[in-house]
């Protein structure tokens, strides 16, 4: 059976690509990762979603101290509250957490070369995102090439791929790409503040809404 | 004052490199990584490395259950014992820890992009090693695009580089610019067996052996 590595932080869009690679009839293990966040209970949302999906889970954690100049980090920070409008359009936002999809897709990749998955499956989009650097297409197009020169297997020949299947959708798309997949959207945690209710206000909250608007679909999870 | 990441795992190479980046004029932040290899002792060393260069150090630790069909890191398995001429010339040894070096580059990458470090510096060498894909000069270049095209720094046009200053060198030019250098050979750790001696009978200790001998000088460490 065809085995798949997918990044799972338990969001919409990961959780809709977990659910891409299950229909694509893929072995999946599914791998989170704790770096502090402050949302860190995205991580039970990615367990329940890999539970029902049947796919395996790991969830890694690693403390990397120089992470606390991020706002999704130092929760004595405070996150931005920016119009939908400006998100992803201006500079990188004090959200942006340096090196995480280089260090996430750097688990997937070692994942991938330990179990022989043919595939890392990442929920990247650009239409619809807070306008960070590692969530384009040349990123992941070069991380591709890293894959196959510094593993075992991608020099012995196999399959070796970073798959973005989100990457041309925007959020409306992705809800209605999750609906078709049945995607257990309840169970998703999106918000970056992490506390007991969805805060509407963060980047994160703004896009998934406008995503279920534009998508005419109620957000089960509200 | 210009900075740069040295990725210290405390042996002869990072120790090496180490202080090349000390004879720059680097503010360096070194970085060693407890992945679970059965040489984490090697950790003490770059500490103690780090402390002379007067180079700030973090150790992180970080637990891949995936990685135990390593035998540097599962140490019930043996480790193998080949041949000096053997090494590095047939097939990927069983201790090949999948994505290590990609895991190791994409924490130097955050780290750099956090402080504002415009070189992340690693001590590959591919004439003198073990025959790991993670070595190699593709490699390293691939992964340079990676860090320019996903990161804060990269993408505002601020250098940021993956230098490999040994990688035209064997073991025997290594020692000899460790010398130079200055470098604190005594305290350096390369045996993977990591007991209260270097074994003598692995990868590590052979290719460290061969290069003092063909150097000229006695290894302060035995």
């Amino acid at each position: 059976m065809k085995r798949a590595v997918v990044l799972l932080s338990g969001g919409l869009d990961s959780a809709t690509c977990l659910y891409w690679a299950k229909a694509k009839g893929y072995r999946i293990d599914a791998l989170g990762v704790d770096y502090g966040q402050r949302h860190a209970k995205e991580l039970k949302a990615a367990r329940a979603i890999a539970r029902k999906a049947g796919a395996r889970f790991t969830a890694l954690r690693v403390k990397l101290p120089w992470l606390n100049i991020s706002s999704l980090v130092d929760s004595e920070k405070r996150l931005p509250n920016v119009s939908l409008s400006k998100i992803g359009a201006g500079s990188i936002p004090s959200t942006y957490v340096p090196g995480r999809n280089t260090m996430f897709v750097s688990f997937g990749i070692s994942l991938a070369d330990a179990v022989g998955a043919e595939s890392i499956i990442v929920g990247a989009n650009t239409l619809d995102y807070s306008g960070y650097p590692d969530c384009r297409p040349d990123f992941y197009e070069a991380f591709a090439r890293v894959a196959k020169l510094g593993t075992r297997r991608g020099v012995s020949g196999k399959r070796l791929r970073i798959d973005a299947p989100l990457l041309g959708k925007d959020k409306a798309g992705i809800v209605r790409l999750a609906g078709r997949l049945g995607v257990p959207l309840r169970h998703t945690w999106s918000c970056y503040q992490g506390g007991g209710r969805p805060c509407g206000r963060c980047d994160s909250c703004k896009l998934r809404r406008k995503g279920f608007a534009e998508a005419g679909v109620k957000d089960p999870a509200l």
